[in-house]
């Protein structure tokens, strides 16, 4: 299609209620439209740029042996209230509807417990493992404030893969591939150059949790980068014995 | 990847509270998982069709100038308010949820509103049009009873078509390319030698609404077909003024 064709156009001005730079720009340049704080739809140019990503990741994906499905958005309380997290007091970000019949259901914030109630179906035994399952799927979280454009919204599209393995040595391994998976999608988008492997607290799962996160003047963490071992420390967990654990010092 | 390592297996059974046999054999050859009523999650395989699906969806809707866009599922109250069609006195199948602030929201039965509120910011004179936008996007509709698997969900995957023309003249050429269109894709999936439009009430928007239906043993409507001019009635329509008006007879 010729461009003089497309629907959109480029705009002198975004919305005045849009204070998000990057919304702002892909506002005015016809890539999305926002439809309320959180939520944007994709025009033709911007959805073009989004299965871009997408492939990429796909490809990613797929090359570790990961296996595409697309769960559900609504959610069955059922299934959220066996793991504890259906209430609002756990969970403070659910959206929440109502069936005609009165009962209520969830829209996907993650995709936990759908996944281990369909992989409860067909793994049988420790040969049926390992199995790296993966979906990229609309994201709902009813975020208090979303000032941050298409960064953090409360329509969201999001990839996010689930491992199921036999023992801790066989989990540890696929952690990496995948880590390493979205070391070469970051390369491939163009910001690996910029992207660090954060450690921040584990909460209550694990010492460390683990993003990647890419280096930006705007957003809500501070991190501090050691270029020669390509990772960074979170603000929140800066400690000499972190410092002593990863091998890294602070000059 | 190699049938072998397929995360899902065909199965025996089905769940017992389904009872549709579209999503029983889909689910016993590993294709779906049944959420709840109305709502399932697409499985390695089930996605693959549902993705050889909307390719050749897409690629009609392509050739004829139309332009793939994703608005949100997400729907602002006041935009619906507009237009009237918020309340649920008028729409019976809204499924709606809060905002942390109270507002509320809900999740798209259809996007009329929407497209119509995006093209008011790039149609500026009939030197614009005509303009054919789509998209391929779930949609949520909270019906009362939900039993017939995917052929009639709570969350389900639509394409839609939204035509902008400058005359009458102009909208009647664009609906006929699309409706060309869809006998192709028809044709392209296999089922084009048992669908047919169909000619059923208009309400207050027309004389008759079209609808491309396809016979089957099972279903909700009753359709008298004439094969050669390849057109059907609604049995709520069957009258002899309807037939006069189509030129066909009852013979």
């Amino acid at each position: 299609m010729k461009q003089s064709q497309l629907f959109t156009k480029t705009r002198k001005t975004a919305p005045k209620d849009e204070v998000a730079k990057n919304a702002q720009l892909l506002i005015r340049a016809g890539y999305i439209h926002k439809e309320m704080a959180g939520v944007y739809s994709f025009l033709p140019l911007g959805l073009r740029v989004l299965e871009n990503i997408n492939r990429v990741v796909r490809e990613e994906m797929n090359a570790i042996g990961g296996q595409e499905l697309l769960m559900s958005v609504l959610q069955s309380k059922e299934l959220w209230e066996k793991t504890g997290r259906w209430s609002d007091d756990v969970v403070d970000n659910w959206f929440k509807t109502k069936l005609k019949n009165g009962a209520e259901a969830g829209l996907g914030f993650t995709q936990e417990e759908p996944i281990t109630n369909i992989m409860q179906d067909y793994i049988g035994s420790y040969n049926d493992l390992p199995k790296l399952a993966y979906h990229i799927q609309w994201k709902y979280r009813n975020e208090e404030r979303a000032k941050s454009g298409i960064m953090r919204g409360r329509e969201f599209l999001m990839k996010d893969l689930y491992s199921f393995a036999s023992s801790q040595e066989e989990h540890e391994r696929l952690y990496e591939s995948v880590a390493a998976a979205y070391v070469r999608i970051f390369a491939r988008l163009g910001i690996g150059d910029r992207t660090y492997r954060t450690f921040a607290s584990g909460g209550v799962f694990a010492k460390y949790s683990h993003e990647f996160q890419c280096l930006s003047p705007i957003g809500e963490d501070t991190i501090y980068v050691s270029a020669s071992k390509k990772i960074a420390i979170n603000k929140e967990v800066m400690q000499p014995d972190v410092l002593a654990d990863l091998g890294v010092d602070e000059s």
